[in-house]
């Protein structure tokens, strides 16, 4: 007889007879088992008589061990269910001793989310991670699904590559080099070319630049990949290894840009919240929960749905760089000198100050553009100066409640020139990045794109804090572990 | 006024007033522009007439520029499209120098696949390349639709892993280390704890370990996402660095496996030529014209949409590894002696062989089964010995005419026992898979998997002969450019 899902069983009518698959979650009073087969937050109840079965069956149905029901689906009589299986036979296809499940987070009780990175192999079977990489599921499906909808292609940019242009932080170095037998040339120096790509490569830090190349003929395209920073940040919002969303649209300027940027992450949001309530329900009450032990200022202003909600029902608030400065600098938390970081035109913002944005000051998610060009990367657009006389690039961040940037993204220099120009301010030789020029050469179009951290949106829908927990395998400083 | 997509306007009834923005593709007797903006293969054809436009801005308008065109949409008095824009203004956007762009393959005339490799930051503008990386991203969206819509979780499995578990060939060293100044022990050895992750590591080639991970608690995972070799292998069907995707089911077996391998292959390629038929028409009578032009042995036989729909209207024929033996030792070419590779029980079937089973025997796709176990990878699951005594495991490859090996996938050895065994056998250290064989102490169910080389898809769905053509940036010995 084949398997029935648990998520289907529990939405079937009673009078159905089924096999359901699962792993025990409990076995409460010698009667009734809380199965659970991963398809769903839920467990399905499962009815034992203990007098129809073989004690030795039931000795091994323990917290942990895998079972195989057949039975009835019924009207359940206890509450939390509408249905359960009144069970004819179990089979036991693994046992679990419980000596050994005491020692693992697979035991029924809170244990620390260190303990559960520790565990990773094992967290899955926990209701927290299961909801939390069922719904990182659900959100890669919408950035998919809306993407293709509105008529990107889908571009995979290189994982190795030769090019360090986009600079954006230390790299790994990719080899394939004894590292015992190094190669040398005759003055001594590592000879490169006898490396397996024939020259110095290292993993990718961002898909932009070639995804300029595709959107400068395709029209709109986006990567969807895992990019790489060796920087020794041993932090709850950094990862060595993350996902990375960036889309590139070519007819496009920073408007077009900012909100193409709203427009998405209210779709993956709303996303989240017609597909994935039960497991979102279930992470909103842990964090209510998590937050009713806290001291009032730790607290989210808002629990988790209603943050989900709040960004839906509001319009971005779209301001200068220079306009949040004056906004700081007109602020109470800086005239009482509570700011860390100073405040003044040409720096960057710190986090305390986005959050004032965000959270106090607007009290929305708010798209800061056109910032000092010092501060921002080689391939972003010139603006004209200001009146003032400061050169600023068409750049933007869309910052969130809670998380802070979100988005980052730019109109990129698609004159030749002025390009030209910039990689030679940066320190780019051109012969790395010929043929990111050529696309400046041949036909140039105005365009724009923004990458997203896949793993901060995770953040935000799931209310998790730590980036850890929300990776299934995180690398981090001294840990790839499984 | 906004920019209408070129494949929308082309859908568009005649009489509505349009800005398209675009490359030109051709510029025809002073009077016909072909205009295309990636959306689509086809071209618009907007009608210039010279005498309402100054000269200076139709000099620019040649090959590869790009263009801002507003215009009245009529039916089109010439053949080949139904409708056409009249222009009344024209904006260069971005010019493209005749003379450099004579040295491009943006040149308007057939450029050699190698060429076309060598400026791949170009190709994209070209129809074949187009079409092909439409397609590809039309796969992949298949790809995460047929999992969702089965109730499948997407799985991030690490990219770089300090196990080394799979063993499926020469991996790459990822390290943080300075190559000129590598930190030593006192004994002289290199100091992999000083290394960023504290150990060695690689770049994966394979997340089915931790897809297993992922099944045997969420119950339905797959993963879709960069692996490597470092093969010094300069083949037209081998990559450095290439896509895979790999399903894990739990609770499943090897029927199950092959069923869903082929359901899979089924659907995907359906949704090709469900959603993509303008671009797989073009390849599909490229190929037909390249065909025509080589001697008869080398033709395809079967032109490219012929054989997707050859693919969905066939079962898969499923035979065991002895039962394939036995019908290439009876064939003709076997007792001709045609054969270059050995055929007796216990060796690696050859390409020729496959191609035989597939292309003359059965001509249609193949699942062989129950594979040699001396053959195959340490965590595939054992079957009982045969009548004869010869060890087999639960492993099955799908063949595929012209592509041969498509899909590859196993039951698991789910046996505890059974696997530390084979962990001996393969002198695969327990410590470095101590998370594995976790999975097989704590409720271990039977479950099964595959993997398939996205590339090797494309290729399938595209007709194009050289994995580096249906990859955007290709990764291959000696060469990392873009």
């Amino acid at each position: 007889m084949s398997r029935t899902k648990i998520i289907d069983a529990l939405k079937s009518a009673p009078g159905e007879r089924i096999t359901v698959k699962g792993w025990v979650r409990a076995f409460r009073s010698n009667r009734f088992i809380a199965l659970n087969d991963g398809s769903c937050l839920n467990n399905l109840q499962v009815v034992v008589d203990f007098e129809n079965f073989d004690e030795k069956i039931l000795k091994d149905v323990t917290v942990g061990a895998a079972i195989s029901v057949e039975g009835n689906l019924v009207e359940s009589q206890g509450k939390g269910q509408a249905v359960e299986v009144i069970a004819d036979t179990i089979e036991i296809l693994g046992t679990a001793n419980p000596d050994e499940v005491s020692k693992t987070i697979l035991q029924p009780k809170r244990h620390s989310l260190e303990l559960l990175r520790e565990q990773a192999h094992l967290r899955f079977r926990t209701q927290t991670f299961s909801a939390v990489f069922r719904i990182r599921h659900a959100m890669a499906f919408a950035i998919h699904k809306y993407f293709n909808d509105n008529g990107f292609f889908y571009l995979h940019s290189p994982i190795i590559t030769g090019s360090d242009a986009e600079g954006a932080g230390e790299m790994f170095r990719v080899t394939n080099f004894d590292l015992d037998n190094i190669p040398r040339t005759e003055e001594g120096h590592i000879d490169v070319k006898e490396d397996f790509f024939g020259k110095e490569t290292n993993l990718t830090v961002s898909g932009q630049l070639e995804a300029e190349l595709g959107a400068t003929a395709l029209g709109q395209v986006y990567t969807f990949g895992p990019t790489f920073r060796a920087e020794n940040s041993n932090t709850s919002r950094h990862l060595a290894e993350f996902w990375m969303i960036e889309p590139e649209i070519a007819f496009a300027d920073l408007d077009d840009d900012m909100d193409l940027g709203e427009d998405f992450l209210k779709y993956v949001i709303r996303y989240a919240l017609e597909n994935c309530m039960e497991d979102l329900q279930f992470l909103h009450d842990r964090e209510v929960k998590l937050d009713s032990q806290k001291p009032q200022a730790e607290r989210n202003e808002l629990p988790l749905i209603d943050r989900m909600k709040f960004v839906l029902e509001n319009d971005f608030e779209r301001i200068t760089y220079t306009r949040a400065i004056e906004i700081l600098r007109n602020s109470k938390p800086y005239k009482k000198n509570k700011f860390k970081f100073p405040v003044e035109w040409g720096v960057d913002l710190a986090s305390e100050h986005e959050r004032f944005l965000v959270e106090k000051h607007f009290k929305k998610p708010v798209i800061l553009y056109n910032y000092p060009a010092d501060i921002k990367a080689f391939y972003m657009r010139n603006n004209e100066p200001d009146e003032e006389g400061r050169k600023t690039v068409a750049a933007m961040d869309v910052l969130f409640p809670g998380i802070g940037e979100i988005i980052g993204g730019s109109q990129r220099e698609e004159r030749f020139d002025v390009l030209k120009q910039k990689c030679a301010d940066f320190n780019i030789p051109e012969d790395h990045v010929w043929w990111y020029l050529d696309t400046r050469r041949f036909g140039t179009v105005p365009h724009a794109g923004f990458g997203l951290g896949f793993e901060r949106l995770i953040m935000f829908v799931t209310g998790m804090t730590n980036i850890r927990d929300v990776i299934p395998f995180p690398r981090t400083p001294k840990n790839a572990e499984f």
